[in-house]
């Protein structure tokens, strides 16, 4: 993928520039197949238009990069500041969040501009010496991370804008085969002993291009009883044989709060599944309409239907520690997971031992503060602890991550009513007493 | 005002065709200001975008003509069908009405092709003889002030859609003076006698081209006592008089359900109006910002705050009944009348005697049916009927009507609440005791 | 009836006192079948506990008699000018409605104790010469008048406040048959010509005890056109065939905020209708659930099904004016209508001439001020005129209204959507035109 | 304290027997003060009458213990087993929880009679030898356990409930000094190294009347990294600092859903908290209206307040396992806590080293399962189970708690909003790296 206005991207660049051009380019190759129109679509407060990504991620570098440190840089428009905000109040007052769909101006053609704007000013920062430039290199990793998590939700949201068409029109048209040959590998499962283990990520990056967020630090020690873990993600056929068994209409598998929303929503199936007599389950996926494919992971559920699931399943979400102790202490070979670079835009088939990608999996953690964390100073400390609350830890990545995101200690979190994100769950268990 | 897909205005065209092909042009040329971004805005949902009043008014010849009449004419998608009906139950289950701005397809391309085949098939039926060409001219006639009726709802729902952007984009650049130079004249007061009137459109209409809606028949008898009603609507000047007196703040000057909206929403001004020390204050316009011109009618508020108003002022709403026979019975010149011919898309300064255009007038009746009210069978029977209750009748046509729908008898209906339209008042009073 | 408290009713009183005691005697006594914990019920907003129709009654002799007009009267508690204010903002802020409920102070006993302070200072106010007699005439009658009109809202409030409990409590013991041995007698039509006719209460009242409210007010003429109208209300049986009709199914028949209401409501019957394979249809009523009965008149339907009943019948709700006009013109009855000193808390069976009582008949009119009408001077001023808006006019009283208030001109007011006053329908039609 | 219907207490009771009956009279015993008519108020969802809690508890016995383990008992009214039902769907649809205070039937007398009829049976059952004895001492734990929960309930239920009275009537009234003489002893720290601890109850009780909730359990190894803690909770005066210093108007110290929460509900102190310029700060208590105590602790603070706060003093909450940790291995004397037998109905003045008692304290930790959890089998495995998302836990107990749930391992949980409770904070803080 070659971003037409990065005419420079042949030339030898600093490492640190030519991250920011690769990552920058990718968010206009990701809107490529839209209508202009789709742009501006908002279909709920938590989603955000396409035009509205690509602002955002270019308000961040010239908030947090251009105006502190580029001498004689000027706002591309003063009016930005406040109407790409997404959060910051230290910044000043966002504009609202649920009324981003509303924001016809700027036009998608001047917010190109203002993109082009800020990538000739950034080129312009990274290639100069700078006696910050270890606060310029810390800014530009977290804006490049920041920009691929934006990427992800731009998927997300557009997958979800798009399905409140009644004309359900595809992002991208089908060119291959959908339903796999065979069904999705037994479930296995690992067990690991109890004791004291390490998780989070190290504070001392080994290369300048190693990169953690906040909410993964410190690296600390905790303890766990012995436990299992299944091997892969659940699939949609154990997925539907919860649904035969009447998982949707029996209140002793679920949690309280979400037996509620179950009801006052009517969850009847993972979001986007649809049922009809001639075509059996399909699901609305970047394709647009696709049947319901057994053998792939099951995905757009919540987390209360993926606790009601582990429940119905005599098991239990893993914690998050628990994950991420697995995935450090197991064998796995990550290379086989589906990011986006896999070109496949929705979750492949489930392999028979499988740790990351293709589906985000809901852990049982409520997404808190390690201990000993402590958020950046200034504007920036706004990024992620001011979260830690009501919301559970999804681990592992999606069909549309990055994969340079997705390092063991990665946390992505969403509440648990959440389900427009590509969401699984894995199993498992407490290790029977002896 | 010449519409570039029109190449055949210049021939000569049946009558009926050549209004069709008028009032049809004026819908795109009314869109020309816009960036393509601004097509889908949709900022509440009693309003619609400009694709999406493009494609409906589409959706009305097509599915009120071009399917019953023109033989082998077949739909140009049939998802349009109800994609596009705005709430004619016996034609199909209507797309959610608060969720339009969220169809970025079909494109707007895709409409103006839909607009272009319907046009094409328009010309054939209207030049080609059919045995029912009464029912076609009737239909056509009502779908041509369809349109405008919808021309009309573009420009208020477009300015409203733009007020939400903290940016306040203009509709069109301003390019004449806004301040009159003079204040409005003094307000004048005409006496009209009790007694028995008619009002009501007359259901023989004298020329192919005279029209009606149902709701305005039949003409019929009403006595009335003998009242005074004045001879312009009230001017900014007054609306801030009532302001200062503390009319936002004082209860004993409001109707209960109109307190209650009063203190919900918080009133303090008309829609649009904004106040600062340093500006004074200023109101949203089809122009952007401008200052509150003393001289020009009030508009942009509620039936509740007109209300409100004329009790403060000791005076109270004429009647519809009260209005419709004043204009009938009094000397007045509407060619001077304000409508979207004048080129002025804000309501110009009052004149001393001044019955129509410029700002719809909220009157005291509620929309009801007229004593032996006959809605017409089949599907258009839905048209005016089932909105008869909890509105009220406006009467006189606004900057942003259609000159030729504003016939003495054109009712025009909002919920009391409503602001958004270009609405103002005029005061009436009951002749005192002898 | 006798109410324990009025020890002095066997003596002679002069007649304003005694009609005071007779109405604050009643309050008491519709409550006797109450239990304690009953008196604080507040199902929905709309509806008052008992005890706050005790208080507020109380509070309006208090407010607006006792403490103008009796030298020396010392309120009984000072909190209680805003506890139990309904809607005077010219009295000072009210309590909120919603939660009157929440007032489990002052204890019925302590609204027993200021009932009787009240009705011993009301004695001597109206036993004692005054300058100010005739204003106080004025207000006394009012206070009656008003304190009638909130004996029928208790009925109803109750009605639905115990219909909230599974129990399904009864407020009396049912001692009578209830089913009607025969169906309702037929529908039969008058017709009435066209032409001017006069409406609306008498200004100058011939007796101390005529009384009519502002909104009656002033007497004034009208132009009807030509109509017929049903010589009695429409009977269950009637109702019944509408909904085998799939009348709640059908939005044709629906006014669009009706059809919305609908569905919102999920209405399928009339309010407390509920049916079950083995015992049909049965509704809730002050004894309990009963079975529907075809004979009687069908009651607790909004105006929305009232209007859509009346175009399932190819006929229409009458205006205000037209029945009004029918019941002055017309011969009839009114000693045969039911009311509450009927001593049967439901409509009984239909009559074939029927004008008065038994159930309130929603109109096709919305209230709104007569020609010329003008509030009271101070705080009663707001008594009426500020509800006109967003209501439709009732006529003829029902089961539990108080036989001394429904003269011909009464009006009642509720919201289209409104279902828990003993409300019903007559049908009306336009005279055929020649 | 001593309940009049229990006469049998001076007599010899098997301890089980007068375990049960003294936790019995006490709900009773609580209810002294009201009047009849304060048994129905439910002035929120979340809050629960007096009445309903009296039946609840009763509902528990009859449920759980009578009807499968009593011989030919028959329960007292079969309506009750879905009125009186809180949540176990298992045992059938319950009522609607927001409409508690609409059951105005059965009455109080009717609730009494239930009560004393299931205290017999009760009496029966434990005095009689039983198979399933083992089984019914645990049921009655529970059940006991319970129905302190519900005492500890209707106080905070009913002081908000009297709280919506604007006439502020007190549960109790006040004989004794409130402000006291001093201020709050300066906060001390106290330090815990790191390591491996244990925490939760143990499952092998020692004597027969030992309790854990299932939540408790099991016992099992934690790791914390060394922290501190306050020996004592925050004090109003400390709060009215946090107030001083803009701590409402800070967005930087709060959680996004707090900062939220805080902005839609309008939070500027503690809930109760009044202010007015001649009385300065005051709260609502079960007192009435009393001056804020600046050595009392702060209660009636949400979750968000408290995490606000924390990070206000450069601090934390701490998390459950350092509160239970630090309770387990720090030095405390809790027979100084004060709880509902202290006879104060207001948390007294704050100790130098307080760990019990007096006010409930947030911690950080989302109230979930710990390793190994399993919920009891059958329908009381819904007691603790289905809570365990969107809650945080506190821990310590408060005024109002019973002193015989207040083990070190007991779970308190609420939503984070959650601030009717007698709810306050504690701080902690991780010791500085090295």
């Amino acid at each position: 993928m070659q971003h037409p206005h990065d005419t420079s991207a042949g030339m030898a660049a600093p490492p640190l520039l030519a991250l920011y051009r690769d990552v920058r380019a990718r968010s206009l190759d990701y809107c490529a197949p839209l209508a202009l129109e789709d742009y501006g679509l908002q279909a709920m407060p938590e989603t955000s238009p396409p035009k509205w990504h690509l602002a955002h991620t270019t308000w961040f570098f010239e908030t947090f990069l251009l105006q502190p440190f580029l001498p004689g840089y000027a706002p591309f428009n003063t009016a930005f500041r406040s109407l790409f905000n997404s959060y910051y109040n230290s910044v000043g007052q966002p504009f609202s969040r649920a009324r981003r769909g509303l924001l016809s101006r700027p036009t998608l053609d001047e917010v190109h501009a203002w993109r082009v704007t800020v990538d000739r000013a950034m080129a312009r920062l990274l290639t100069t010496p700078h006696p910050q430039h270890t606060e310029i290199r810390r800014r530009l990793l977290i804006g490049a991370h920041h920009e691929m998590q934006h990427q992800e939700l731009f998927f997300t949201d557009i997958q979800y804008s798009l399905s409140c068409n009644p004309l359900r029109p595809a992002y991208l048209p089908l060119h291959h085969t959908w339903l796999a040959e065979t069904a999705a590998p037994p479930l296995a499962w690992q067990a690991l002993p109890g004791g004291v283990y390490q998780i989070g990520a190290e504070a001392v990056q080994t290369s300048a291009f190693d990169f953690a967020f906040d909410n993964e630090l410190p690296r600390h020690r905790t303890f766990l009883e012995p436990f299992e873990i299944a091997a892969r993600p659940i699939s949609n056929g154990e997925w539907l044989a919860f649904m035969a068994d009447g998982g949707y209409h029996n209140p002793e598998l679920w949690l309280a709060d979400g037996w509620a929303a179950c009801q006052a929503q009517q969850w009847q199936a993972p979001l986007y599944w649809e049922h009809s007599p001639h075509t059996g389950w399909q699901s609305f996926t970047l394709y647009g309409m696709q049947p319901i494919d057994p053998a792939r992971p099951v995905c757009h559920i919540s987390g209360y239907e993926a606790d009601a699931f582990a429940r119905w399943a005599s098991a239990r979400l893993p914690t998050e520690q628990e994950w991420e102790t697995a995935v450090s202490q197991l064998p796995h070979n990550s290379e086989h997971a589906q990011f986006i670079d896999s070109g496949h835009y929705h979750p492949q088939p489930v392999r028979a031992s499988q740790w990351f990608g293709s589906v985000w999996e809901w852990t049982a953690s409520s997404y808190a503060p390690y201990p000993g964390y402590r958020p950046p100073a200034g504007a920036l400390g706004e990024y992620n602890g001011k979260f830690m609350c009501n919301q559970l830890v999804l681990r592992g990545g999606s069909c549309v991550s990055d994969r340079r995101q997705l390092r063991p200690s990665y946390r992505n979190f969403f509440y648990p009513a959440d389900r427009w994100q590509y969401s699984g769950l894995r199993l498992a268990r407490s290790a029977a007493p002896h």
